[in-house]
């Protein structure tokens, strides 16, 4: 019974949901390290906030880590994100126009798989990101969060919609909620908009009650979790052992076993 | 952020939520048996399905069990319940008045904490039942079950709150879910109505799907889960162990730790 489009890796669709865990060091050496101590946790991708790295200024220095990352990951794909500050990200010395040069570069490096990028960004930075990265096979999230409330149903839903219109191959939305009835609200969007849409959708409540669809929006229709492997990028996410233990019981209880 | 109202035992309001384990033996060895199993695995409450038990018939050999299941139980409360075949329960040779009578003397016997009646049943029934716990002590669940679907949200909040007009302690719902988006009614009307209500709320979906209730329903306001301490009595219940598993991870994410 359970809901939503797997996330496709390598050209194949993969399991049910992705547990991905984010980078958020500030030096080469420090997201090495993270890296070194999250790859024996298994997690299915490695999620690089490159808005949190010192030199992200510098595109070369950018895919040099980008490179040191893919290449101790071990086979774990990568996902580049640049969060911007409105969105919940780091304060970075580069404009729009530089941000999108560089997703453009980071693509052509093939050093990552998939690129994450703000719906809400400027729509000709968002086509300009989209060809960049289908010309060199990297799939891109197309993102909206909200860290003060949850929007209602009805523009969660237009959320993920506009996401698959803009071309994006995964769809995200992330926001906080006020109540238990907007961590609701989430999933019910969740569970109505992966039912609708033709690309794999990934949403999540943030904050303490919001870490209840981190351990089971995934159920609904969530196709990735962000679960902590070293350091949290967002918050109200949980340990990668937490959500594994969780999603072990999930699935036998599910299964009726 | 959590919800609902705890039940009271003993007169003071209790960890929300209660964490029940029933007792499915035809015979008072194989009930006892099934105690002693249940009892190291700590759970808050027993409960005592008499509608399994062959002896039913007869009030004497039930308050025998009763007392016996009191003693062997250390201390933990118990839950007494005939469910009815049309909710769920086992065939009977008792007409629905001598029903009514044996909850009257099991009451009259103080060897039980709580009773559970169906609020479908007769409305003099009821009042009877209602009566009898009173004089005695005991705490009323007035419940209602489907085996089939889950009734629209409306119907599910006029459930919870019949239960209380009819005077009940506690009010229960368990509906069966025909896809995920049931699951989410059930949790909506269950964060809606424990909102709302002056007693404490039971909730659960039944089967597989709805297993996701009994792991996390309780953040959204029920304040007892069912759980297998040696056999289960209805579909979709968990381990104890995986519940309490399951509740010390939401526990610790939702609190932010």
């Amino acid at each position: 019974m359970q809901q939503g489009k797997p996330i496709k890796l390598n050209g194949k669709p993969v399991k049910l949901p992705l547990i991905c865990t984010p980078l958020v060091g500030r030096t080469k050496a420090q997201i090495l390290a993270e890296v070194a101590l999250i790859v024996g946790k298994q997690p299915d991708l490695l999620e690089w906030r490159v808005d949190f790295f010192e030199g992200i200024g510098n595109s070369s220095a950018v895919i040099d880590v980008a490179a040191s990352i893919k290449q101790a990951a071990g086979g774990i794909p990568i996902l580049f994100t640049r969060r911007s500050i409105k969105e919940g990200g780091q304060e970075i010395p580069l404009n729009e126009d530089a941000v999108v040069a560089l997703y453009a570069e980071v693509c052509k490096s093939r050093t990552v798989d998939i690129v994450d990028f703000e719906m809400g960004n400027d729509p000709q930075h968002i086509r300009q990101v989209r060809a960049a990265s289908k010309a060199n096979d990297t799939q891109l999230i197309l993102s909206f969060h909200h860290f003060q409330q949850t929007p209602p149903l009805e523009s969660l839903n237009q959320k993920f919609l506009l996401a698959q219109e803009l071309g994006a191959d995964i769809a995200k939305v992330a926001v906080m909620p006020q109540s238990l009835d907007d961590v609701l609200t989430l999933l019910t969007a969740t569970s109505q908009s992966s039912q609708k849409l033709d690309i794999p959708l990934v949403s999540m409540s943030m904050g303490g009650p919001g870490s209840l669809t981190r351990l089971f929006g995934w159920t609904f229709g969530s196709a990735m979790v962000f679960a902590i492997g070293g350091s949290s990028s967002a918050p109200g996410q949980v340990p990668i052992e937490d959500l594994n233990t969780v999603m072990g019981i999930v699935q036998k209880a599910i299964a009726g076993k």
